[in-house]
């Protein structure tokens, strides 16, 4: 196992192409330092989302070899999709996950949008914890008006791209590059077939509408089972925890009288994450990761 | 990492001489599909603990090295401590940890068992889960009486040992092995210095007396912080976890109008038992380990 671990979720404009989303995949798996999780695609956005993780010259090299594999597989001029998309590679994205502090991605992510200027003449904008600019945090912003709309967008001085001349490449447009935080999906299920309460609840809890600062959420009907849901993400659970989030929830359902039935966590959760609601509901005074069974089996076996 | 996991937790009749104790710690260290995780040694016991993680095979060659190192150091006939023994390798417990079954840790007691009737003439009570009576289930039932003691105790048929003949060894005495869960050490402070309050929830919360199946608890005094403790041994947290006890505990502590101010957990955990913590708290509907971000990566890297 390797002592520094680094997540990248790199978001790809093809959605559909078998072969080529394939070839894309393989440009990852073939570095040796990177271990491919998941990959997503969706026919109706055009997009495909890579999970990988692992050490940050190896993500650093997988990124740049899923530029070389999509550059020549996506051409823009013709992409149609529903998701908004600015670029061939849309978005590359550095979470640290073991052995590397948020400084380390951002870091990275300066080293990798270089790279990508340098080598496949493509324009780079920093965003989330790398951006250079308030404005550029929110990826929505710099995507604002999308590939087409970038041949003009790039040209304001206010554009300018962090890495790179301001000219857009003619078939795979520009990318995003930065660090971000581990993002949990977390649902919760309410004892309701009231839509209106999920919606209240999910305004009173999300960070838009005066809510936690870590918190996405909208209010959403399970027609199957009759039930409503608020379905959220959690963008920074250390700063937010999840305990925290539904306890919230908990507690602005009791307003309307309702019991949470069920809660569920879509894909991934860090192991710090499950330790963080532990120490919550536990009241655990002391607890270090290092006190996990397997964290500890896996020290010892890095201790070689 | 080994995709099967067992660990290993043998107690030994030798707790003064560093010397004695670093030669069996390095016959341990010296099996390469073994991790020596930790060694705990009490002088007024004079007794040691080491805790190791390994395949099946390596801890068993692990134990049968451990054996060969402790023999020719450790004399029954001249050991004095504290704690109660039988043997010079007094007790070894194995437990399944991860891609091994409880069944596999009986069978793999049985064959360390026999090996060591066979290689070193010291006879063997299989205790536990691998127990062959149910009166041989308790190890303090076996080993009363004591290395002294086992001399008349071996020659009754109801005590002849399941390994070898009824003949004690002269200076290593017998040896129990057996298999059983993993033992989770769990306090919980109370905010009162009544000592009886402490006392009364134990008593309450522990099978001897009438409460959960698998807890064991006493009633402490923690002076310097003016407070009281329930101290806690869970033995089989799948089938008594760990949050049902804290709630219990929480519940009994009401009726003295008494709050829980802490808890905390004293050594290891597995990560199965955070994610039990996690699925009662949370409520969750459906979790499994392979959403754990760090899981999810142990095994793509398993996969090569």
């Amino acid at each position: 196992m390797w002592e520094k671990l680094v997540e990248c979720v790199p978001n790809v404009s093809e959605g559909r192409d078998k072969a080529a989303i394939e070839a894309m995949a393989q440009a990852i798996r073939n570095v040796s330092e990177v271990r491919l999780l998941d990959v997503q695609s969706d026919p109706d956005h055009n997009r495909s989302v890579f999970t990988f993780v692992g050490t940050p010259e190896g993500v650093a090299t997988a990124v740049l070899e899923l530029f070389a594999a999509a550059l020549p597989r996506i051409d823009l001029r013709v992409h149609r999709g529903e998701h908004p998309r600015m670029g061939a590679v849309d978005v590359v994205p550095f979470v640290p996950v073991r052995g590397v502090k948020m400084q380390d991605c951002v870091a990275l992510a300066h080293k990798v949008g270089k790279e990508i200027w340098k080598k496949f003449r493509v324009p780079v904008y920093l965003y989330a914890e790398s951006a250079t600019r308030p404005e550029r945090q929110d990826l929505s912003e710099i995507r604002k008006g999308e590939f087409e709309g970038f041949f003009e967008k790039i040209k304001d001085p206010n554009w300018h791209p962090d890495f790179g001349d301001p000219v857009v490449h003619p078939t795979a447009g520009v990318t995003a590059v930065g660090a971000r935080e581990f993002l949990i999906a977390f649902n919760v299920n309410l004892g309701t077939s009231d839509l209106r309460v999920a919606k209240e609840i999910a305004k009173a809890v999300r960070f838009s509408s005066g809510g936690l600062r870590y918190v996405k959420a909208l209010g959403m009907e399970l027609r199957e089972r009759g039930i409503v849901q608020v379905s959220m993400n959690l963008t920074n659970f250390r700063k937010t925890p999840l305990p925290r989030v539904l306890e919230l929830v908990r507690r602005e359902a009791q307003r309307f009288g309702v019991p949470v039935v069920g809660t569920e966590i879509v894909g991934l959760i860090p192991e710090e994450a499950l330790v963080q609601v532990a120490e919550y509901y536990l009241q655990l005074e002391k607890f270090s990761l290092g006190q996990v069974l397997e964290r500890r089996i896996e020290e010892a076996l890095r201790g070689e």
